[in-house]
């Protein structure tokens, strides 16, 4: 494991890290924001965040806004990068399959499935790495934007116990519905779209034993609102579950980085009452 | 002119602009803030940022958090591209001469002397049609980064009573004396040193006829603080004229968009104040 960036924010460090990811078979890279108090020898609760399509570990560390939140609360955020990396590692010419676009998920189909193990990466290698290796308390909780929305939400529902608080921007609620989701779900899992469904939000709200409530943000001006992202899908999935739901729709945003910088401090002030 | 791109952002909108440029020969872009007071009709004060070497109107807008600030104190933010851009402007292979590297000076010799005259795009062009445009008040201020950082303020001791206030980030105060200044100086402008002393700080401050307190920030972690920046000539020259500095030395921080955006807010409200 190698440091590779550290710039002084908020009387902590943002920092980018490499290692080599036995889950994945090829190097990874992620951003780790330390608050002061992790530089004081305490251990910190950890906010993990999924990135979007295309992203790498670089968009929500540079453009977010969240280091001057995590000071405030002192918590460490993880922010991997969006996909297995490297030569080896097979890609397709779309944005949306492929490199940046692992959709969070183990793939099952060839060529996908050596390397495309995102779900496993996360859930187990990422935090077992950044506990062992950081000053990290222990206490989780998982937030992401559109495709790592759908990665931090179904993540949580699939791992009761394991995050102490989720939340979402922009995500994608039912992959198994929308044409991001199943371009990725047939490339990576195949026809079966039962196996799909261990993927998808709404799906898995049927059967979630843990009522972990669910903060969401949803731009009432995004361009992908119509055809991607569906928020009225999580919602009714949520009431006919009685799943606890935050949805907050702000007219106006859209689906870019400005959006999540406007309300990242919110999301971080709910995580960090729930990790405290 | 054309907007071409358009984000909500704290109220008001996070805009990028083209136009015809007249000064420049070519078509140019710039991030435009507008607070919600601008949106309702109100004519609102206007800061200028200049960004350093290889940024575009890209990197200030997407990176610097200014947005939050610019819509607590009411302020528009005009942030223009580095350089002159397009196929028939003269380019250079190093990062630090030709695109992205205006230094914000009239070049007098050639191949750059037609396009690279960003000295009297910023002082003239850009702030004639903002104002003509949109619901300025006529009030200005100007800071910037780096390079951006020895534009704003050679830009403002060259022109007393154009700007209520100036101020710099890890500005490039003495471009006669450090390697990127002469690089430059002497492809825009020729061997002739007395002419370089018009685009330097530390020069202008000896006959500074308008008072105009400087603040600037500088990390006293920046890779490039001995090199290339050396505040403390800033100092001296400040001192030996009895001119208004607060040079704010910030331990640890780098030169990165991490070091601008903990302290914009601290810039952004010393703006505010004088333009009120």
């Amino acid at each position: 494991m190698e440091r590779i960036e550290q710039h002084a924010s908020y009387g902590g460090y943002q920092e980018v890290w490499k290692h080599a990811s036995s889950t994945l078979g090829c190097e990874m890279r992620f951003g780790l924001y330390l608050p002061n108090a992790a530089l004081r020898g305490q251990k910190c609760p950890v906010l993990y965040w999924l990135s979007g399509l295309t992203c790498t570990e670089q968009n929500f560390i540079t453009k977010a806004g969240a280091q001057r939140y995590a000071a405030e609360h002192g918590l460490i955020i993880v922010a991997p990068d969006t996909s297995p990396r490297g030569d080896d590692v097979p890609d397709d010419p779309g944005y949306d399959l492929g490199k940046g676009a692992s959709f969070y998920i183990n793939a099952a189909q060839e060529p996908w499935a050596t390397h495309y193990r995102m779900y496993d990466y996360v859930v187990d290698e990422l935090p077992a790495l950044v506990e062992a290796e950081f000053p990290a308390n222990g206490a989780r909780a998982i937030s992401g934007h559109s495709m790592g929305g759908h990665g931090a939400l179904t993540i949580a529902l699939r791992n009761p116990g394991r995050y102490r608080s989720v939340s979402a921007f922009s995500p994608i609620v039912a992959p198994t519905e929308v044409p991001w989701g199943r371009k990725a779900f047939r490339a990576y899992l195949g026809e079966d779209r039962e196996v799909w469904k261990q993927y998808d939000t709404v799906e898995l709200l049927k059967s979630a034993v843990e009522r972990l409530p669910l903060l969401v943000d949803q731009g009432e001006g995004d361009e992908f609102l119509e055809e991607q992202l569906k928020p009225q899908l999580l919602r009714a999935a949520c009431e006919a579950a009685a799943h606890p739901l935050r949805l907050n729709l702000r007219p106006g945003y859209d689906h870019s980085y400005y959006f999540i910088s406007n309300f990242i401090g919110e999301h971080i002030a709910h995580h960090a009452g729930a990790l405290r």
